[in-house]
């Protein structure tokens, strides 16, 4: 393959671009059939999401005027699994002398409620494999542990 | 824990939220010390740009104008590491007849090189744990399988 171009897509690639993300062998009952040369109509919606739809703030937990805690909340819609719009949460820091008393909990709570307000339909994070703990803690709060996270520093 | 509050950081948090982020046992390293109430210019300059920079798009590789892969290619501004900006990297397909030619490969490298070029320090994925073949693509492209990765649907 040696004629490939590379550009980003536009609204008239809809078609092409839901018929792949449906092409998949985990993916293919998220994705809604192509009806013909048109796309669903939450496709259309999504991808103009992805091009006006701005969230990216750092989210924190106070208790008598000092900042105990934070976590950065980012809102990323997208056109897989029907134009899904996920939070994706980085960078959870609870302060040393306040850890094992729930105030990462309730601040992922309070992450997922604004996250569903927002309209997302999914939350997704990735935690070190050395962190067993914050595995257990993601767990109890309902996430599933079903991928692996890859990073490249550039 | 019950007398928390929550709310969204404001240049004034800086300082709280920089500390929070190096009071980590494996993030200490990766953060800049923060001298007095103050903070470096690095973070100031990445928390501006929480705010307004804005990357959202599905890049597609052609071939003979058929649209034969695509991927979401998303740029994620954030404090963490001194101010690095991330790109998220999701939806990666190639058209199923072309799979093995080396045609994702070639879309991983086209977004990492929009990445650098747009300032990135650091790509970020997550594969499904089944997806054994993906895992070893990655890899290749010089990722690193340090995390794991938690969703959940709301």
């Amino acid at each position: 393959m040696s004629d490939l171009t590379f550009r980003t897509a536009g609204r008239d690639d809809l078609h092409a671009v839901v018929s792949l993300l449906a092409d998949d062998e985990l993916a293919e009952n998220r994705e809604k059939p192509v009806d013909g040369a048109g796309v669903g109509e939450e496709y259309v919606k999504a991808f103009a999401a992805m091009e006006t739809e701005h969230y990216n703030h750092m989210l924190l937990a106070e208790s008598d005027g000092r900042v105990v805690g934070c976590l950065q909340l980012v809102f990323v819609p997208g056109l897989s699994r029907r134009g899904a719009k996920r939070a994706i949460v980085e960078s959870v820091r609870v302060v040393s002398d306040l850890r094992g008393k729930n105030v990462g909990t309730a601040l992922m709570k309070e992450a997922i409620r604004r996250a569903r307000e927002g309209g997302c339909t999914l939350v997704q994070l990735t935690s070190d494999t050395r962190r067993a703990r914050a595995h257990l803690f993601y767990r109890r709060l309902g996430f599933t542990q079903s991928h692996f996270g890859f990073k490249k520093e550039l």
